[in-house]
């Protein structure tokens, strides 16, 4: 059984086991015990590992695993790291093909942690057993109604696999994502990657036909050059977003002790995203970012961007990050030229890239949705970024219609001081929603150079 | 009269006409009237002038600037460019003390605005009155009930100065930032200077004592002598922040379209920026990032920064991004380490900067407050970032009263997946609240920066 198809079972469990979950209040096992039931899990194949406990979160609670009725494919384990080995030979006699050890204390923590990791690696090793973390959150599919925390995650699956060095993240970014329309296909914090790590994991979504982006938080890696080959392979075909931590020397020391990674020099990291075709990201915010705009947007089909906008200083900024950010911005053909001049008007504007359409067409976000049409149509224009200087009620479904019709990214920008008076426009199928310029042209900069990669450019 | 001086008569006027104010739909100057009135402009003493109109916006309409019984200040002038030189003689001889040209089509708009341009300069040279503008969108006073827009422009007085040649955003910053509790005390739109400028409005706030912090959009500059030593000057006293557009080649050439101005290649800025103290941002968001921070905390006193996180991952990262912008981690003091020893859990979590207080925290708020109050106190920490995994109704209270008690700036990261559930908190004296670690990084590093800069090192 290879790593795809053993992960494949873990994703999608017969029966999982929770071990450790109590009802003591904080007990992290009994919270996320309540989650399997909130995600609908089937709770006649669901239960606790607990000595003392006879039910937890209303389900029954076993004294050990063996002692299950029901088969389990899954263990999430939460007792103490004392307990690991024999939780694990337990696990490995019973059957099940993943455990993923949530405690911590392990390898991240002294010496006494790093020999019991060892110890729980070489029981699991011995059976085919595989193992995720320790010192981890988890494991969320959606599908398969597997969550990584109670209360707050979606229920709906979409196409973003994730994998994380930080276990909360693995949390954040689907509850972030999923508000904005943006739904995950899986999640996986990797912990300290006993045993499956990163590039497991990137393999994993490779294949998975689920997974149609991925995105990490990657703190350092296992088998760099077993990652760059995949990562290389894969990103021709589906994006691969990584944001890298522990780049700085205190950062890489921090993330030693975090998840004990090896963080790497990131000048090296640079070369790797640059050849394998990554698209890296140095923040949350960067993130979702991106990720807004390669799940509901087309590629730009090259480098060129043009801006429109209601404010002459935004356009004019707007232009300057697109610069700065290594995108050109794009002469208009002649015949836009000419239609523009129809209907914009003549004096406090400009026809020219970026195109200002002036203090008035606050009042009038029908220049917008027509400038759009006409540079939408201009074969020298591969990417647009409109600022609006308003937006009626209908004006997203405005610019939809006509986004719709075209096969380039379009961006909006919201301004700071409209989104106090009137409904935030989401991003949707056709557009992506920035609050601010700067963040979108870097964006734009990231796909156009993905676009690149792909097309052996 | 020096400039300092008329630009305090412009600000508070005896009284304000609107040259071209009509009830047409749309019409600027009808709409701007509309705005004095609910900003509580003295009605007796603001009028429209319109060669037709009887009335405009509830207001007395005279047909021209000599017909007002009452003495004018301040006229804003809406009328088409052609009636310029004959709308500035007129309130030439009315006296008025300053007129703002929003009127486009002048400099910025080919030889015949040019020209136009010129004589309502001559015109007003002769008789002693200052202009601002023209194509420019006006001035902004609260506390004179002096408007730049209506409907949406917020009453309350301040201390943040604004100049800019973006007259949408000498509108949008003092809505946005009124939104985060941040006031302004006065915004000007610059238009294509062609008599008051930039520096003038640079060196009145310099003396303004209602004004603490300048801002301003530039794209560039009349005398950069004299602005660069009057900002270095000033900048001793007051933070000068500035978003500078026009750096790019395209954003130049789309500048000099947008206001006429020459915007000076970036190298020189940068430059300037630095030998003047000046706090560089590049873009709307920084700009609101940084003025948040400006205003509501103290400066710190050095380099060296702290970072409190409940999640590995976020701590890591941003200990990466205070590197990579020249922030110094600190090195805790053994008797901070041991204080925190004694309530930070043993197991998931680190003690050294950046204390990542782990899983658990999310259930436990009081375990960032405890670490907010021995960092707080630590000689070594000159500035704090904390991540919360979580808030309670009264967390940000329970933080204030920390911070409240200290001397050195503290940042709140909120995560993109809480907000979702909890309201936001908002900034207030005490502490920023930043939505990514990154920005709230950078924002720390301009203001260490200039500190160095007012402490002469």
């Amino acid at each position: 059984m290879d790593v795809v198809a053993e992960l494949e079972r873990i994703f999608h469990p017969r029966g999982v086991a929770i071990v450790g979950a109590s009802n003591r209040p904080g007990n992290l096992g009994g919270f996320l015990l309540g989650g399997f039931v909130q995600q609908g899990f089937d709770k006649d194949k669901l239960c606790a590992v607990h000595p003392s406990e006879k039910e937890v979160a209303g389900l029954k609670a076993y004294p050990t695993v063996g002692d299950i009725p029901f088969d389990v494919d899954l263990a999430l384990v939460y007792s103490p790291r004392e307990s690991g080995p024999r939780v694990i030979e337990d696990c490995a006699r019973k059957g099940i093909k993943g455990v993923v050890v949530c405690s911590s204390g392990f390898g991240e923590n002294g010496a006494e942690g790093v020999n019991l990791q060892q110890e729980i690696v070489d029981i699991a090793g011995k059976s085919g057993t595989r193992l995720i973390g320790p010192n981890c959150v988890g494991i969320f599919c959606p599908s398969s109604s597997v969550t990584n925390f109670a209360g707050v995650m979606p229920k709906e699956s979409g196409s973003v696999g994730m994998f994380s060095h930080s276990g909360s993240l693995s949390v954040m970014f689907p509850v972030a994502a999923s508000a904005m329309g943006i739904h995950f296909s899986k999640a996986i914090s990797c912990g300290n990657e006993c045993d499956l790590n990163a590039v497991d994991f990137l393999e994993y979504f490779g294949q998975d036909p689920e997974t149609k982006i991925i995105i990490a938080y990657m703190e350092g890696v296992k088998d760099g050059r077993r990652f760059f080959e995949l990562a290389r392979d894969i990103s021709k075909r589906k994006p691969i977003i990584i944001w890298k931590g522990g780049t700085s020397g205190v950062g890489k020391r921090a993330a030693a002790s975090h998840t004990g990674a090896l963080a790497g020099d990131p000048e090296v990291w640079d070369a790797v995203f640059k050849q394998a075709g990554i698209v890296g990201v140095d923040s949350a915010e960067e993130m979702l970012d991106c990720l807004q705009a390669f799940y509901f947007l087309p590629l730009p089909k090259g480098n060129r961007v043009a801006v429109i906008s209601g404010m002459g200083g935004m356009g004019v900024a707007i232009a300057d990050a697109c610069t700065e950010f290594g995108l050109e911005m794009a002469t208009l053909s002649e015949s836009s030229g000419e239609r523009l001049a129809e209907f914009i008007p003549k004096i406090g504007t400009s026809s020219d890239n970026p195109v200002d359409l002036g203090m008035s067409s606050t009042f009038n976000s029908q220049l917008f949705i027509d400038t759009l049409g006409v540079l939408g149509r201009d074969d020298r224009v591969d990417m647009i970024i409109m600022t609006t200087g308003s937006w009626l009620p209908d004006y997203v479904n405005k610019v939809l219609e006509v986004t719709r019709t075209l096969s380039k990214p379009v961006m909006m920008i919201t301004t700071p001081a409209l989104k106090l008076f009137m409904e935030q426009p989401k991003p949707a199928k056709g557009i992506a929603i920035y609050d601010d310029g700067r963040r979108a042209a870097l964006v734009l900069s990231r796909m156009a150079q993905y676009q690149r990669y792909r097309s052996g450019g």
